[in-house]
């Protein structure tokens, strides 16, 4: 039954040989690692226009600079990561590229910086897809923070079920978002030269605006380039791509990078020209399609598109979480099971791990985007500088041919980021203090976790010269709640061991039910020793564990092991496992953990 | 490290010998028990403003007939609950009064809608508190679920401290929310005497106004009498009474319908007079107040008592829940697990199976007192109604002495409650038809649980006749993931067992290193037979669960058993536990539900 739920919400098992069949193409790699760069054009250009407001509509012009300064990163930053995918066409980003070249730490600073950006960006894309959806009916406005919820479960299950799957039902509504922006765009121009958009409703590029400051375009500007997070997505992903991996990554950054600087411009444009003032209840897009198309069936395309891409592009961060989880992992310094691969050959436990986290960020924010995105920019900005810092310091000790121009590429790429994460603590402290403490406490909980797998390879160790002495006998515990063919079944496999010592221990709850049994067992099982313990307060592990001591001691005397057998009930469906064993695990963990005893796993099937 | 965080969050465990001093006192179970039922004024009397606001303000009149019908009807309950502690002195409430006296079904249907009613009274209590502290600090009203969420926790946590502590931390709070009512009371009406408040502030009671129907009076009587949840309590937990238990429940009952009638009825009457009408972001019980003292201390320290009080009230259901699942469980309708005692004498699993989903429908209501109290009261007043006929009948079937009497007292409970509970489905059938699909659902659930432990019982029993048959032998299977000292502890600990075949297997990923290892092998332990997988895709289990399978084949032709030893890093330090394992466990997963083999878990202790 389980078993039925779980094959269908996540698909059958992918023999391993498989794998080699989930390799991505150029059209779907664009649509399943572009959807997070891509998708932000629907809340980067908000977010410079919501900084301008502070001073009021008539500074929204300086959005048409400063939009020209974000492609202008944009551009340095996609030259910057095209020379990263060459470089390490295994895959790899921050981390690793911080890593080899600068050092340990900064490696850490920026795989956890990402661990965190990954989850945030599946928080920020839901919020930001749900703000579509609401803007086009008003109606589910009270219900933001429950529709995230579950768009982020769907995602999960959808990437538990494997990675071209998802990158099947992915290509479709990107494209389609693409299509449906440049009709938005198309329009738009269109309705602008034909003079329906009245000239009175945006202040002229370069009138002066009292009250902007420095302070208060940098704000914008870091804000706005919020829009170019999940551009390093790509040069994570490398090794997902199909042969010639390296080219057909850098064709896809590059693609990527054309669609974005395009969309971003065009909605800027957009939004200066029809004069859009931001505000809490509808986004600017919607405002956009609204103005150009009314409520009609082509606005609802384009909310309906939006949140769609949104919602997916949550999907990056399903896509590069747990690949850089298997790469710190592999490193020793987060737990080896990010290693284990799940059924479907998706590295399940990072997947799980990511959906969870981003469940709890969207209900700690309410799921308010505008909260969630200076701690999303900045954690994306930290790993991008050291990336590029790491890029420079390889091509200085390297030096290869045309050195010079790729250290170019990499230093304007690392001092834009630098200055991009700058301004954002400057200008938005408030919001991205968090940074400062999560950072250094996760790279020493790395260093901790590292340096306990260290210390396990000399324990283990064998010593040539002083193997472990062998043992001289064994003492098996059958504990007994009755006389049952469950108990009839662990002996016959206990006796068949011989152990030098055999016990069966019943727990009895009261004085008479404890003569009436030992009566009674004496008559089933003469041959085998049988030790009642008397628990007035009907608690099982208590006296267990302390008879087991006992026993325990005096065996270590002896150079004897002691083995307990725990009877374990296999029901027929599975769903009844929750109805058994509760017991046999409380035991399991009490005794396992607690005291050096073999536990011995006796299965017994029910036939209903 | 989580021992220590576990024992500071939840206390050091208890002796079972301890659970006698756990007895409450009767100014502790008042204070425990009953403020579910007294924090319910802070939203009973808005339920029947909100209502009666649809017709307008000239309707609010009718607010004093209508709390007048649910005093009425409060007084009714009392006494018929009264009839069930002397009738049922061990505690039993609902479910077992239906299920003794009218049958399993009824039983079900009351346990059913009782065990989702907790989960409300924690849902609604905790909601109610949080707008209890947003009508006073109006810039938190965003935080609301958030607050309520962190509520639960805390609430979940004291609970798992176990039930006096929390009696003792609750006791202060109840009775200064009390006082503090009896202050706000005092002090309104001092001021409507003097003539202090304007007479034009309220209709006068008996003005006919256009548009109020009897649907309309009903669904505000209904409403009303929300107030009323949490009245049972008491009759479920005689247990949990310092003897003589059941006299000293009838006395804390009948405190608490007094001061609950007093409470509703000073509420009612003042919100009358001030002329105070509902609005979403200040609660009835907070304009009072402000009206009366102003927004100075006594205001805070109102708003701060109910606030305290609802949130706590939310204990009445972590004190009901698991003795109602413990009930549920002992006769097999539920999971054996709920009768497991925690640490504290707590019941461990009830407790935080209840946290998870109240926090839940927190989330899935965004927080919503009215939305949540329709389901709440419909959900408390079925079993009302049920418990209430169950003591008709069991009057009628016993006719103990002035049978006469007790039976009307408990007719007239069932009448009302189950014309209280026609009401809401009559009126508020958009909100509460989710009950009519989860209490069959519940009851079809019982009853394939009790099927399933019901066939256990003839599965275990021994059969005398056929002796289930020894076994002939034993193959042990030591998996060796490399030659370290667990596979060493593991060697040395299964040759004293003697099995007739001992194997171990080894699973390479690549040929040259299967070679390398196997030469390795022979040198070292030239007597244990080797054989290595080959697994090109890094699988263990896969390769693992096929070659047991075929052991196990040929083991059972030959009436052997298999078994398997699974080494198990005991780590020194908890957190450690994470870091390894994770392998063991998928192995155990796999291979004890699959197959029909013995797992020996032995320990391997890490020293750092």
């Amino acid at each position: 039954m389980m078993g039925f739920i779980k094959r269908s919400l996540i698909g059958r098992p992918l023999k391993s040989s498989e794998l080699m069949d989930q390799k991505l193409s150029k059209t779907k790699a664009l649509a399943i690692l572009s959807s997070d760069a891509l998708s932000s054009v629907a809340y980067g250009p908000e977010q410079i226009l919501i900084v301008l407001m502070a001073v009021g509509a008539a500074a929204l012009w300086y959005s048409v600079p400063i939009a020209v300064g974000v492609i202008v990163l944009l551009v340095a930053l996609i030259f910057s990561y095209r020379q990263v995918i060459y470089a390490y066409p295994h895959g790899g980003g921050a981390y690793i590229v911080s890593k080899e070249n600068i050092g340990q730490n900064a490696g850490l600073i920026a795989g956890g910086s990402l661990l965190v950006d990954y989850i945030l960006t599946v928080a920020v894309s839901v919020s930001a897809g749900t703000d579509a959806i609401t803007s086009a009916f008003p109606s589910l406005h009270h219900y933001g923070v429950l529709m995230a919820v579950i768009f982020v479960i769907l995602l999960t299950i959808l990437n538990l079920r494997g990675v071209t799957e998802s990158a099947t039902i992915l290509a479709y509504p990107v494209y389609l978002f693409v299509l449906s922006l440049f009709i938005l765009m198309g329009v738009g121009i269109y309705r602008i030269a034909n003079g329906e958009v009245p000239m009175a409703a945006h202040t002229a590029v370069g009138t002066p605006v009292a009250g902007v400051t420095l302070f208060l375009l940098l704000k914008a500007f870091a804000s706005g380039s919020s829009a170019l997070t999940g551009v390093e997505a790509i040069s994570n992903a490398i090794p997902n791509f199909r042969k010639p991996a390296p080219i057909n990554a850098t064709r896809t950054l590059l693609a990527m990078g054309g669609l974005l600087a395009i969309l971003f411009a065009g909605i800027v444009f957009l939004a200066y020209y029809y004069g859009i003032v931001p505000n809490a209840h509808q986004t600017v897009v919607s405002q956009i399609a609204e103005e150009s198309f009314g409520r009609g069936i082509m606005y609802f395309i384009i909310q309906g598109m939006t949140a769609l891409i949104l919602v997916l592009a949550a999907n990056t961060g399903f896509s590069a979480f747990p690949l850089l989880a298997v790469n710190l992992s592999k490193d020793k310094y987060i737990p080896r099971m990010f290693q284990i691969r799940g059924d479907r050959l998706g590295y399940s436990n990072g997947i799980i791990l990511l959906g969870l986290a981003a469940i709890v960020l969207i209900i700690l924010f309410g799921g308010k985007t505008e909260s969630l995105i200076p701690l999303y920019a900045t954690g994306v900005f930290i790993p991008f500088t050291l990336a590029q810092s790491g890029m420079m310091k390889k091509w200085w000790k390297e030096r290869p041919k045309g050195w010079q121009g790729k250290f170019a590429i990499n230093m304007i790429g690392a001092i834009i980021s630098f200055t991009v994460a700058a301004i954002f603590f400057m200008t938005k402290f408030t919001h991205v203090w968090p940074i400062l403490i999560f950072i250094p406490v996760i790279v020493i909980i790395f260093h901790r976790i590292k340096l306990h797998y260290d210390s396990i390879g000399p324990q283990l160790k064998l010593d040539a010269e002083n193997p472990m002495p062998a043992i001289d006998g064994n003492v098996m515990i059958i504990p007994v709640s009755g006389i049952t063919k469950m108990v009839e079944n662990s002996i016959n496999y206990v006796q068949k061991l011989h152990p030098e010592v055999l016990i069966a221990v019943y727990i009895a709850f009261d004085k008479d039910e404890m003569k009436a049994f030992e009566e009674k067992w004496n008559k089933w099982q003469p041959d085998i020793r049988l030790v009642t313990l008397y628990s007035p307060y009907r608690s099982i592990i208590q006296p267990l564990t302390k008879f087991i001591d006992k026993v325990e001691k005096r065996a270590r005397e002896n150079n004897y092991q002691v083995s307990i057998t725990i009877p374990q009930f296999i029901p027929k469906k599975g769903w009844h496992n929750i109805l058994h064993n509760q017991s046999s695990m409380l035991i399991k963990a009490y005794l396992l953990y607690r005291r050096n005893v073999v536990l011995v796993t006796i299965p017994f099937k029910l036939l209903k």
